[in-house]
């Protein structure tokens, strides 16, 4: 399998990284051989090599910031532009690792069209382009035979999506409650220890959870994203983000919390979707309910379902080589099942 | 796809009533058109149609308790011997759900063992053939190039398996810790509620959750059975009941449970497995962790990967519908792949 990998921020070096260190298991266990055989980024550069990369150069070119430091070797073509390089390249997928941008899908948008076009299957850990135009892609790889697969858009590597779409195919989903944002969960769990939503923010930033703008986490939006994906891929339907109703943590005081605390209940913030539409807003959850035990960064799904009640998962919801294994697993699904 | 089953207790009903309940969503899902050509038990006799059993009438005459009450119609064979009947009948997947025995895996272990050398898939809820017999079957599936999937064993239609083996593929399990046991789940949550030992063990078996012989349940056997399928799919090893170290929840008291829960803990009845070993033993666990919060009949696994840490699945862990689901879950997957 020959990939083209398209932004190189944590996420797609956590698969660089992971498909250096898992190399001879993934060989062994899956014979399953893949080859980079083009990467690139807006800020640092292309690389296209029709017979493969080498997987430590690259790492050691992007510890230096650029890929000008990977060496020079017969066959390399470099800066090519990224819709040039992906439709041009002889990759077989399109892994889209590419920054989010939740307006327009923009441009990874592009690039997997580009990609589905000349026919490659598409990968991505990327939210924009699924949560803007899930229904047109899903089509436009459906006519063109090949996989859109998305196992890191939600939950990172846990297989939130996997399981609704495989593990509990033949059962019927009516609804997924999720806690999507682990930052948001992390301030929660440190309130509830005693500390102030100020407090538990900075703390946040210091660990890396938080960004210096922390808006889109604790105001819901990127939490409001996830639900946006899954009513994609559960229900086929398209939400935008105003018509997901969405409410953060930001007013929740210490005052609530130990309300209910004293009635044996959690703030969670919660994510629902169904086929009739979306929410995201702090919910109060009994102690034994499987998503109030859910702490810190951990991130969980409960899909309430026709023949098995309620089903949850619970695992991580960010890092590198967390969500790199998303975009590994979506790879091993097609080379199982190449179409 | 033409299913013959054996075994028509609460699961095989099970699978009957959804196959009937959902038949025009199976075909328009998943374009899914199964057919009970033949059905059987040691009790009730055995029935065989080359062209298909009207399930309607199969759950009329399993409610009338014998297949005598089947309808004659022209084409119909009654009362083969069940391994002839494997052997012979045009199907292409054996569903085995007759009544588990741990000791020696039989009668359903030869039923597997005919199926297979007669071209068909095998599908079971059943846990002996699987705990005595895996790697043996494994290599007699794979040789005949045929499924052996057993998703029902362990936590009902909860996919405990399919995430391990598939959702989670490329990720390598190093431990497996789980709650495989209603009963004595159930009965740990009411003690936590100030019942004593004695009076939650008769509400569990007013309730049906416990036999009128409890031992295999509260001594541990139960869930030490599970363990062994577990070890068998997961690491490919073979463990024996007397290899694993088991010990049920019978010398609990209720100060045992006070004093976990004073310190912030919960008793659970914790299977574990590793590639070394495997034990049963009730288990004083931190609330935090995703399995303290797993309450009255409900099952969780709890697995520890290389790529993602721990990631935990929820849900029912028996049921007539639930285990219908993992057999129904199962076929779907050989229909997906039929090798």
């Amino acid at each position: 399998m020959k990939i083209a990998l398209i932004g190189l921020g944590s996420v797609g070096q956590g698969l660089l990284q992971i498909l250096k260190d898992k190399a001879a298991y993934l060989e062994e266990t899956y014979n399953f051989k893949p080859e980079i055989v083009a990467v690139g980024t807006a800020s640092k550069g292309t690389l296209y090599h029709p017979d493969g990369l080498d997987i430590d150069d690259l790492l050691k070119a992007l510890e230096a910031r650029h890929l000008r430091h990977y060496p020079d070797v017969y066959g390399l073509t470099r800066n090519w532009d990224i819709p040039f390089l992906i439709h041009e390249c002889n990759a077989d997928v399109l892994v889209e690792c590419s920054p989010t941008n939740l307006q327009d899908g923009q441009p990874a948008l592009s690039y997997c069209q580009v990609a589905l076009n000349s026919g490659k299957h598409v990968v991505m850990a990327n939210k924009g382009p699924i949560a803007v135009a899930y229904s047109d892609l899903r089509a436009q790889a459906k006519n063109a035979g090949k996989h859109l697969l998305f196992e890191g858009t939600v939950m990172a590597g846990t297989p939130s999506i996997r399981l609704a779409m495989q593990a509990l195919a033949g059962c019927e989903i009516t609804e997924a409650r999720g806690i999507f944002n682990g930052t948001t969960n992390y301030i929660l769990t440190q309130m509830e220890g005693g500390m102030s939503y100020a407090d538990a923010l900075v703390r946040a930033q210091q660990l890396g959870y938080a960004e210096t703008d922390p808006s889109a986490d604790v105001e819901g939006w990127d939490a409001a994203g996830k639900g946006i994906i899954l009513a994609a891929a559960l229900f086929n339907k398209r939400f935008t983000l105003s018509e997901m109703s969405v409410q953060g943590i930001t007013h929740l005081t210490a005052a609530d919390i130990k309300a209910a605390s004293e009635a044996g209940e959690r703030w969670k913030l919660i994510v629902k979707i169904t086929p009739e539409g979306g929410s995201v807003k702090p919910t109060r959850l009994p102690m034994n309910h499987p998503l109030a035990g859910v702490g810190g960064s951990t991130n969980a799904v409960t899909y309430t379902t026709d023949l098995l009640g309620e089903v949850t998962l619970v695992g991580p919801g960010a890092g590198r080589i967390q969500t790199g294994f998303a975009l590994l697993s979506d790879l091993l699904e097609i080379a199982r099942n190449p179409y």
